[in-house]
């Protein structure tokens, strides 16, 4: 702290900071919930005195979102309806209203435009509402049981989100306020921004020594999070450089000036269009004047503030980096998730306490931005605080990720590789944005009160796939060989490799072929005896699952509940004890009819569930003895289920009538395999389940015979 | 026996009769069937010698069936593969003629001409080939383990079959060689005909007294039969009256000559079709000559034997009976399967034994049909023998019908109502087809050695229909409703109903709505405790399961093991304790999003796995109060399983996010039905598990809630 001495600051007129949730007092507890309840509901209000009028209620901001007297409505109903899922409550306070401010237009993309008509209600109607939503939450605050701590599972958890929801919306609220047009909107005193403002100071680059950084908090933290922030996640961090201060106004008008809104190759290829889209010539929040620059802040516009951060999507601050990579021969980029913490680590930052804080954040100090040199943080400035700063990273789940129940799409919709985290907080970040385990996300053209730094690193950046399978098909695979058990039947893959496996014996077990491996469970438990094995499959897009599992250790897929609705689900293979294993395994896509050359010399070949979904599996059955060792093991599994839709009836293995006598599959392999192999066991069931819904599986016996490789 | 005692007869040269399979004495065993054997092997061949040339071998008798080199290799290979499949040999003899002379051309349409190519083997190369078979059958008689008696699980059975599959050949053999061209056969003394000739009797209606006819065969009877004459048939038969003679070619001429062939009106739409195809005139066997009718036997053609029976198809003999109706004014027509029965019984005819048959049969007296009255029975002629007797009967199953595991094409492609039954047995029926017990079914416009008796009875005449159901979704629903129990869970429908009924307690069970009833097991156990239930749904197909059920107590469909292979089911209502309360159902079809008004009063309603296939379940849960009486309970179960398919994605009840949050089907139920519901119990699923092959199920849980009917 330097400057910041010089701030008048009232700590008894500090905002709360998010509770601890644990506790013996309950009655105290619930006073603190009240208090923090309130203050940010009035907050919250005290937000919409800035509007000038009505018009600033119902005239939207910008197109791509709903004009303000939904979020107005909004934070209110948000209460309402998480209340009733953990039955705080048992009815609505105002079904129509609450149909009406349910969904907000978030997140739409750019080229998404939402030209739906709404029917808003009156500005008093809403206030009237909003004043029974409170008296409401209060009752439930003072008179719902309350058992501590209150974790996920407590119906109480929906209160604590229902507040920390409102500061989320305090903030994109108030970047709204600062989108309306200026006569809509007007200067108040509980909303005044900082006056201080200089020269810009000299940007540097300084070294942050490399580290461990470990993430994720624990599902039984006594203070509340986003589903995001829950799990495992541990890298090395490696050392790099990383600008002193935020980038400023003064620094980032060099890249204006250089053209850098013109230079098509300083823009990512998504950067360019969104660029050309909203013919962006400087950031958003600079107005051209005849007078030069002028900032716009949230109720006003004033004189621009060259040292105060420049404020900017992410696709600005990428350019920027580009710019300065070409000026300087460096690696210039933004920093990733990871080498934020390091760097918060590094600058030895600390959660907020009772103090006030040393960082321009949880409107500590005033409604705006601040010069970039004010708070200090080791050597480094704004590690938290101020504006939010852009990352490289595309938000992904931790390890151990799941949603919760009551907000599944709170976080899983942003995971798809458009939405990149920013860091630190700004200035009206109060609660849970504040904190240092905070994680939020938007797409990369959206605006906040979000600037940047820039780091020097040739460390790669590592975006890690957040993709959750929807595909039903994928997802049915990838849950059938490594999700949940049903009706108590044991995992299939497993355990037809164990069996397969036993039949081996003392056979030499180098090589293994899992021929329609699908996703890949019966490749990797081959892995666990074999040297080497190959998983084949024809689809690609199953193959992939199981790639994703040995290169990244993890998959994850969505599963149906009833209709749309569905379950989200994370695979980990060390979970199966199969991480050692996974460098053994090649999966490669493949025609079980039509293989190439290269694929013999197996030991053991393994043919789960395929005969019967293969377009001619005499040619497969026919040479398969070819890339088997003499003695070496041919193992199939299938439910002998033939459809024409797979396989023409005419290339059925068994399942008709034949010279007048049934024929069945197990006669049609030992028409064609005894040539070559002799069957060395009965032939025996091992069921499979594939769950289709919560309600509703496919329940089928796998016929698995042995065949021993003779000739 | 009047006539008979003109005929020389040795009784030491009769043929053995099928044997009892039964005994303690092994080797005697062994050597009695090795006997029959031998001797149905060798008189089939000497049947063979009645081909003058090697054309007659090759050159078809009728365009419908195989030549008969087919027929003199087939019944050998039928010996090889049945004791295949019962093991009691593990390779073939030559697996290329056994491939040719596996399936038979048999009952084709006479609109339905195969016009395949054969390369058939040489007449010598199939005689060599038929020893090889006499070899290897003796040498397995002689051999394999004989464990007393020889029943349905026996080994050994397959020998039996084939024997007596040989004896069948023996007689349809005997057709095809006296429809072969004259010059392509030759007289035989082993195959010499009767001589015996006279006027021919008048006939004569006698009466028949009515009484039980008890017909079906246990499985553990000691003598070998033909799947279709198991199980169990009782009846009661009216009294009747019935010709004294069959039919003599006499009284066949006096149809003939009142122009019964060309009046259409005596001809079913089938005969009428037949008669045109084959431009019929007269009977098949009939030959015009310059000198008058002569009549073709085996070997020769005869000047026209008019007192013994003329020999006729179904549609010739029904239409003898609708000339004889007019010209009688009495009602007649030929007898039913039961009826023959009853005769048999009135008429005290027994099982033949070691001494001459009393009847012209087995072959005990000579090659050929003989005067109508030389065998009597009672007040009656031929009641067995001399030639079948066509009845009014298609051929359906005895309750308790199964297909015998190596055989299952023996009956089960006749039982379509195309086939009718022909009892009494001929000159040449031999082994089985002379027991009383043996039925035998051949397509209407079939010949055989057959003619007819008429009888004159105002009782109707009975069709069982002997269908078996093999679409599959029917199919899969009556063993969803009847069959077995998979997984060890318990029938869906009993255990959802009992559990309706105990929520009903103590209310009033007047009537009951069971919709979406499909093939009807709830309807039938709501009716243990209501007066009334209506089932009802929207295929009328699945109703008529139900409905079949409801008449007749037997269902019969098939199920698929694999591909094409299948299992045959019958259920029977009485085996689950429903026949008593069959009559308080009433099934109709009709649609649950739009039911007629007269639906309602109900004190139940159940709606078992139905709305989420309904087009709009809204529409039908919005209504549904206005059919139940106040208090009266809504019964609910289903999956959830919402499918585009079924229901518009914008009908669905739930499985989807609306304003938001997860809104599930209960949601969605509660959201219609709390209007004028109360939900009275916890949801509760109920598994059901639907067969669809031997290895292949659905298995699925059913959300069940009951809602009482409160406003």
């Amino acid at each position: 702290m330097n400057a910041k001495s010089a701030l008048s600051t009232d700590t008894t007129a500090l905002i709360q900071r998010t509770p601890v949730l644990a506790g013996e007092d309950v009655a105290a507890k619930r006073r603190e919930i009240a208090n923090w309840f309130n203050a940010t509901f009035e907050r919250y209000e005290s937000l919409f005195e800035t509007l000038e009028n009505e018009t600033g209620f119902y005239r939207k901001s910008i197109p791509l979102r709903h004009p303000l007297i939904f979020y107005y409505g909004h934070t209110a109903t948000f209460f309402i309806n998480k209340m009733l899922l953990t039955g705080l409550i048992k009815t609505r306070v105002d079904a129509k209203i609450e149909s009406m401010f349910a969904v907000g237009v978030d997140e739409m993309s750019w080229d998404d435009l939402d030209e739906r008509h709404y029917d808003w209600p009156s500005v008093s109607r809403v206030r009237d509402y909003r004043q029974a939503v409170k008296k409401l939450v209060n009752k439930v605050i003072a008179s719902a049981p309350l058992k501590l701590p209150i974790d996920w599972q407590n119906p109480w958890w929906a209160i604590l989100m229902g507040i920390e929801h409102e500061q989320i919306h305090l903030e994109t609220s108030s970047v709204l306020i600062r989108q309306q047009q200026l006569d809509y909107v007007r200067k108040q005193a509980q909303w005044r921004p900082f006056t201080q403002t200089g020269q810009a100071p000299e940007n540097q680059l300084l070294p942050v020594t490399g580290g461990t950084v470990k993430l994720g908090k624990a599902f039984d933290d006594p203070v509340y999070g986003w589903d995001n922030e829950y799990g495992d996640h541990q890298v090395e961090v490696a050392d790099f450089q990383a600008s002193q201060f935020l980038v400023s106004n003064q620094e980032f008008l060099e890249f204006i000036e250089a053209g850098g809104y013109e230079h098509v190759e300083y823009w990512t290829e998504e950067g360019n269009q969104w660029r050309r889209f909203a013919k962006a010539t400087h950031p958003t929040f600079w107005v051209a004047d005849t007078s030069g620059w002028q900032l716009r802040l949230m109720t006003e516009v004033v004189p621009m503030r060259w040292d105060w951060p420049a404020e900017v999507n992410y696709h600005e601050a990428k350019a920027f980096c580009h710019w300065q990579a070409e000026k300087t021969g460096k690696t210039v980029r933004l920093p990733t998730e990871d080498e934020w913490y390091r760097l918060y680590d590094f600058a030895k930052v600390a959660e907020l306490d009772g103090h006030p804080a040393e960082a321009n954040i949880h409107l500590d100090y005033a409604a705006s931005s601040c010069p970039v040199n004010l708070f200090q943080h080791g050597d480094f400035y704004d590690v938290i605080g101020n504006v939010w700063q852009w990352t490289e990273t595309p938000i992904y789940p931790f390890d151990g990720f799941k949603v919760h129940p009551i907000y599944d799409d709170f976080t899983t919709p942003t995971y798809d590789g458009q939405h990149n985290l920013i860091k630190g907080g700004s200035w009206i970040s109060c609660g849970n944005e504040s904190r240092g385990s905070a994680r939020y996300a938007f797409r990369r053209h959206f605006f906040q009160h979000a600037g940047f730094r820039y780091v020097v690193s040739d460390a790669p950046v590592n975006v890690v796939d957040s993709h959750y399978e929807t595909d039903k098909m994928l997802s049915e695979y990838a849950e059938f060989h490594y999700g949940e058990t049903y009706f108590e039947v044991p995992n299939f893959q497993k355990t037809l490799m164990e069996y397969a496996i036993k039949a081996m014996a003392d056979k030499p077990k180098h090589k293994a072929l899992d021929l329609g491996c699908a996703v890949g469970r019966g490749s990797f438990e081959l892995a666990r005896e074999f040297d080497a094995v190959t998983g084949i499959d024809f689809s690609a897009r199953l193959i992939n699952l199981g790639v994703q599992l040995q290169q990244r250790g993890v998959i994850r897929y969505t599963i149906i509940d009833e209709g749309e609705l569905v379950q989200y689900r994370e695979q980990h293979l060390a979970s199966f004890g199969l991480s050692e294993f996974a460098d053994k395994v090649s999966f490669m896509q493949g025609d079980a009819c039509n293989l190439k050359k290269t694929y013999q010399g197996y030991d053991l070949i393994v043919a789960a569930n395929l005969i019967d979904r293969l377009y001619d599996p005499a040619l497969f059955l026919q040479s398969i003895h070819e890339r088997l060792n003499q003695g070496g093991l041919l193992v199939l599994a299938s439910p002998y289920t033939w459809l024409e839709a797979h396989t023409e009836k005419t290339k059925w293995l068994g399942g008709f009538k034949k010279d007048g006598e049934s024929f069945t599959t197990l006669d049609g392999l030992h028409y064609i395999l005894d040539e070559h192999f002799a069957r060395i066991a009965e032939p025996q069931s091992i069921p499979f389940v594939i769950r289709e819904t919560s309600h509703k599986f496919q329940h089928t016996l796998s016929e698995v015979t042995i065949w021993e490789r003779k000739r």
